[in-house]
């Protein structure tokens, strides 16, 4: 019997993944990688490091190289080589090798399409000039490097993760950087008030950061620097310009082959990651991929992702195709992702409450909280802020964000654990966790998240939500939407129905308060419960949420309507940006 | 109606945090906390680092004062003051004032046990010499810093966690300190294999470790130092000794009431923390516990189970003793542990191996790794060394122990997630997890934890363990346990019926290599097949097991019965200690 062939389209990431793990799953077939490019398996997820001079040698960004791939699996490696079409009917591709021209037929019995993405590019004038950049490549990134000692100035447009690490590396190598975004807060992956810890964070560290800005055209100036003009009128005279405004599947080949596209415009696979047609799979950022809290297609295109699908597909194929072995469907996209910014750690996983409002079927509640990442007491204690979504029938986790100096992708980690497994608020509650004075605490962060939402389901602790607080007035605004000019109308409004109390100490509530907030702190709270009125509800402010808590508590059993301002006055911060 | 009265005995950890959620869920109770020594709710995990100068400020340690108590959560505390005995028919307990010295009897309603655990000493002469000390208390900690500057040697008599923690903190202040442990390994919680590591740490740091010793008299020399003789034969003259053999639950009271007590001599409570008298509950170090492992009943007294217990048996008191709310049973405890030494972070949890060997219905298996805790491409990755436990029928995890610079409490916080969730290693090759190049890998440590594991269920991947290699020579030698003794011989023994082949290359090999190993790097490995029996099973080993997986991989479709030495030569190397 003649060996099975095996082609795959593209090298890095999923690609290079499933090829290494057919290998390991049958020595017998012919594993063929096709790759345009000039490089299989680099690290691409570290080319802005590359580019900060945090990782220096190029060499380094090689992780396999086709010598590799030759001696260790024996899988041949065609580097600089396009794959141009598809014929499904005679399970065939064409090729080019992109070096002489010549092109020829490969035969194959399951192809695997790990295309890619490429760069969304803007649709404004003057992309084409020099000094324009994306950063896709090892060879992209060596054109940025070689130029960077004449840029002294950059515009970054896109306030995504790479972005924000391309921003970020700029500046360590002394680029004077504006980051452009369009919409109005950076991260997408983040819901705007949690963003705004991230935009504060980049100010200070020396970005200059433009929201709700989009670039119009970008000209060359006489003396050969970039004029960027924005849609604020304003223009920015730069050095460099580097577009990173997101990317979209690579899907020319699956077009060209009649498979079948999802609605985002990633190829639709089953959750085996096999297209429509039998002898083709395809994985990483070409494919929509099913989240699994929504059930909803979307696009995920991220290297951990990429990896666990080719290391499916690869299992698929040899089951399908050369011998039976055990199948491992793919679950589905979590949206886990973490993102370090000058020192700052940025993680989620689940989905953000931007999505949830998308889904009128899913009943969420959310917290915030501000717990430290170890106990205080032990010194060099530093903040993690989180926000987790759950759902409000059954306590089911479905997302959660988290920011800070110390200790964030371990908590987002753990709650990425319990998403899987179907965790609730109750189990985060009793969740045993590390802890020493320098690792934790007796409540970690993870416990009191649950503990908080629990207690919320439970009936012992009412949170109010700014928007809740907003929505209690709609008849005075036309613009329901517009939670900040809500916001400003309670708070000026001595006469609505809700009464705040801030029960911290009287000195934290001189330094800042929320308009027309009754300072009551909470050490004399059960003496002054004349000062309140039943009429109106108590919404309970302190500095995170905890003090409120107890104050919460107090005031529910005394009688008193009362919620507490989930996160106290470091959220409210937030929703004041 | 009277008010309720809840009287909590003992105000640290578990008691406090008893008081203080009864009176959230009540405001009507009166609630009395009797604490026998000075302090309440103080930091005693902090106790070690205050001795180091970690922690500088004693009133640090406090973390909440008698004014709190009464004026946040309307509870009054009684400090000094030790119980002496309870009247279980009449509901009442007897007090003493410890300073003033008068009696006084005390209604209760409901009752809380929260007596914590006492040291354990060693049966010697001379332990009430000056310059013997414990470390439980602010004032034990006082002591000892007030004669520090007289401390020039010091012998720590134990090598948990508490014992080693003390003895990095003398370190720093310039004490030369000997480790005594009277196993074979340090830190109970971990096997041995992986102990060997933290001993070598330790002694690189400076420490002197003293494995398989008990120390069998203190005497003061002429000089006023000690002198600690060993059951060695050996003995040091030090200037101060440190117990820290382990704790025992203070149980007088409970025993004096007639409560019902554990075989481990704690005292006995249903999943509600209460005891058998329904008007008494008990919580913290005092309990026993069930394993949600094993299912068995043991001691663990740390902060983290206290804390919870002292929460849910406060909910408990109120549901049945105030007013209706939902009950929370406790779902026992995990073996969560993590402790820092000298840079290393050391974490557990779950089950170890020792613990599974004495419960023969759990057939379990294990896998070493040695992953970066991220990618190598970004400078400053550090290894990660793990060994997970799992259950060779399903797949559930059972237990893991990690050590490492940095990433260590992340993935065993991870992983206690997924054991509390009942996951399995199938889950754990699924979990979508943190990534980006300075935070972890496409695959991190916790996935590949699970493919080795998955793998070797599903046939792909056999695993071979030193001591399988032992036990297929059980006849040479009378001594089954002596695992030890066994290596050696069939590493001296070219006939034994196992080949291993080390895969690593050739400067590897010859660096250091398992006696009688054959090498023949992974790359020219199909190139060289005919050089192999296939009369005798293969072991294959290779730095960590990576290279070793793709060989075994190879030899397995060409026929070869073979397997991978778990781990390594990075195992082999502990395996040696």
């Amino acid at each position: 019997m003649a060996k099975k062939r095996i082609l795959i389209v593209g090298g890095v990431a999923g690609g290079a993944t499933c090829g290494a793990r057919i290998r390991r799953l049958n020595e017998d077939c012919e594993i063929v990688i096709f790759e345009m490019g000039s490089y299989v398996s680099f690290a691409n997820c570290g080319l802005p490091y590359f580019i900060g001079d945090v990782i220096v040698e190029e060499e380094k960004l090689l992780v396999a190289t086709p010598a590799l791939f030759e001696n260790r699996f024996n899988i041949r490696v065609c580097t600089d080589t396009q794959v141009m079409s598809i014929d499904r009917e005679n399970q065939s591709i064409s090729v080019c090798d992109l070096k002489s021209g010549e092109q020829r037929v490969e035969h194959y019995d399951a192809l695997v399409l790990s295309t890619g993405s490429q760069s969304v590019w803007p649709d404004i004038q003057g992309l084409d000039l020099p000094g324009v950049h994306v950063l896709r490549t090892i060879p992209d990134s060596r054109q940025i490097k070689a130029q960077l000692e004449n840029i002294h100035r950059a515009v970054v447009m896109g306030a995504g993760y790479l972005g924000l690490e391309l921003a970020e590396n700029l500046h360590k190598r002394d680029v004077q950087v504006t980051v452009l975004q369009s919409s109005d807060h950076v991260m997408p992956s983040l819901d705007k008030e949690m963003a705004a810890y991230v935009t504060n964070h980049l100010q200070k560290n020396g970005l200059n950061i433009k929201l709700n800005c989009k670039a119009t055209a970008i000209k060359q100036n006489a003396d050969h620097s970039l004029q960027v003009s924005m849609d604020s009128g304003e223009s920015l005279n730069v050095d460099a310009v580097m577009i990173s405004i997101g990317v979209k599947p690579r899907t020319e080949l699956a077009i060209q082959a009649g498979l079948e596209l999802g609605k985002h415009g990633g190829i639709r696979v089953n959750e085996y990651l096999q297209t429509n047609d039998p002898n083709i799979w395809a994985v990483g950022d070409v494919v929509e991929v099913k989240n699994v809290i929504t059930n909803e297609w979307q696009l995920f295109p991220l290297a951990g992702p990429a990896n666990k699908q080719g290391r499916l597909a690869a299992t698929d194929i040899v089951r399908k195709k050369i011998h039976t072995i055990p199948s491992i469907p793919y679950r589905g996209v979590q949206g886990t992702t973490v993102c370090g910014l000058f020192g700052l750690t940025v993680a989620t996983t689940g989905v953000n409450e931007k999505t949830l409002q998308q889904f009128p079927d899913i009943e969420y509640e959310k917290v915030y909280l501000h717990p430290s990442n170890h106990v205080g007491y032990y010194p060099g204690a530093k903040p993690i802020h989180i926000k987790m979504l759950y759902d409000a029938r059954n306590g089911k986790i479905l997302g959660a964000q988290a920011l800070g100096e110390s200790g964030v992708a371990r908590r987002i980690d753990v709650l990425a654990s319990f998403i899987q497994m179907g965790g609730t608020v109750y189990d985060l509650e009793e969740a045993e966790l590390c802890y020493a004075p320098q690792f934790g605490a007796t409540k970690d962060p993870v416990n009191l998240a649950g503990m908080i939402a629990a207690n919320h389901l439970r009936g012992n602790h009412p949170l109010a939500k700014w928007e809740d607080l907003a929505d209690t007035h709609t008849q005075v605004t036309d613009d329901q939407d517009d939670v900040d000019q809500m916001l400003a109308f309670i708070m000026d409004d001595p006469y609505s129905q809700a009464q705040i109390v801030d029960v911290r100490t009287i000195a934290e509530f001189e330094r800042k308060h929320i308009p027309h907030a009754v300072n009551i702190p909470l050490d004399s709270l059960r003496d002054r419960l004349d000062e309140l009125s039943q009429e109106r509800e108590i919404w309970v402010v302190c500095g995170v949420g905890q003090r409120a808590y107890n104050a919460t508590r107090i005031l529910q059993q005394h009688g008193f309507r009362v919620r507490n301002l989930s996160g106290g006055m470091q959220t409210y911060a937030n929703y004041e940006e």
